[in-house]
């Protein structure tokens, strides 16, 4: 459980299992904390989390903070220690591509925030939707692009936009200057080196769903 | 190219990294299908898809249809048999757990139906939310989820409760009889064996991006 001292401010790529993990983590201690639970270990998180004790260790290295024999983690320093390292005390600041259903429903969602990503502006091609504000948020025209992601300094684009429209949109965003793209459209983007591209297909995680509960049926 | 016929109407399980795939050759295929493209082959889905060709090849055999020698695959037949495959077509009931800010946002977003879920009724705790209509959507109180999802007979729970309450939504839903949970919480739930779960983490997604993004700027 112990954590080697950091020698240098430059930090190490972290592997993505670790940080596709460490938000279940932070999830438990978050509730922990709201319980009132101000100790936990990582045999603890293993009983609740389906990860091995020795991994969820090794995961929590990667922190500033370090446990203590027999004790455990303090879980507020824990779930901030957590918070801190995800980014999600962060501001990271992001352009909508796209004010649709799905992209007016990101704007209104302030779990966003929550996590460190603040939407600073929506553009659209729709003249019914350009010049809304959706909970503080302008909404404009694609023209204005690039122009306003300057203004704003907005490093992410959220791509929210019809399918058919997403590798241009995507081109449009970087060539805007944006340094990372997240993909809430189920289509392969391709971009030009040292740009991020995350991929959140929503709708893709439903044929899994859809699938497994096909086999449970015919299992019956 | 070649697709095996099927000898028997019990469909075998579908490996889940061909489930995430199909949805991407989806997105390409619906694109080339507005642009009025007739024919696709596996070698031109693979050059504007990341994936090796063989690999598409292999993956879109388990589609009922065949792709013809040197021509390739009926674009329309092709996203049908796609969207077929996956579910998308058929009509799937769901309940919605937590009218929050994120739950009324998936309430509100199309997107679903097209993919062949309907969201048929939410519920929550928030007097001030009971009693509502969100596009058609009636919103109960928890105490009138097993009757209402027995009168609906909704397969599927959607979770989109805070954090602290995705463990006992989850049991609730459980009870009520949804066989399937969809998790939009970063709780990692634990429930009996014979109940689909399938994890949607938005936010955990942002942790990837951010520390990506932080690695660029480190690179510079």
């Amino acid at each position: 459980m112990a954590n080697e001292e950091k020698t240098t401010g430059f930090r190490p790529l972290t592997p993505e299992p670790t940080l596709r993990r460490l938000p279940w983590y932070l999830a438990y201690v978050s509730l922990l904390r709201s319980r009132g639970v101000e100790f936990v270990s990582s045999t603890t998180i293993s009983k609740e989390i389906n990860v091995d004790s020795s991994q969820i260790a090794k995961d929590l290295s990667v922190l500033s903070i370090k446990g203590k024999t027999r004790i455990g983690y303090e879980v507020e320093a824990l779930e901030m220690a957590i918070k801190d390292f995800l980014g999600f005390t962060s501001s990271h600041r992001a352009v909508m591509m796209g004010v649709g259903s799905l992209g007016m429903a990101l704007i209104a969602d302030r779990g966003l925030q929550r996590f460190g990503l603040d939407v600073v502006a929506g553009f659209d091609t729709d003249p019914s939707i350009i010049g809304l504000t959706i909970k503080g948020v302008p909404v404009f025209g694609i023209s204005e692009l690039k122009k306003r992601r300057e203004a704003y300094n907005a490093d992410i684009g959220i791509l929210a936009v019809p399918v058919e429209q997403a590798q241009s949109a995507a081109d449009l965003l970087v060539d805007a200057g944006v340094h990372a793209l997240w993909n809430f459209t189920p289509f392969r983007i391709s971009v030009k080196p040292g740009i991020v591209i995350e991929n959140t297909s929503i709708y893709a995680n439903l044929a899994v769903m859809y699938s497994r509960l096909s086999a449970l049926d015919q299992g019956k």
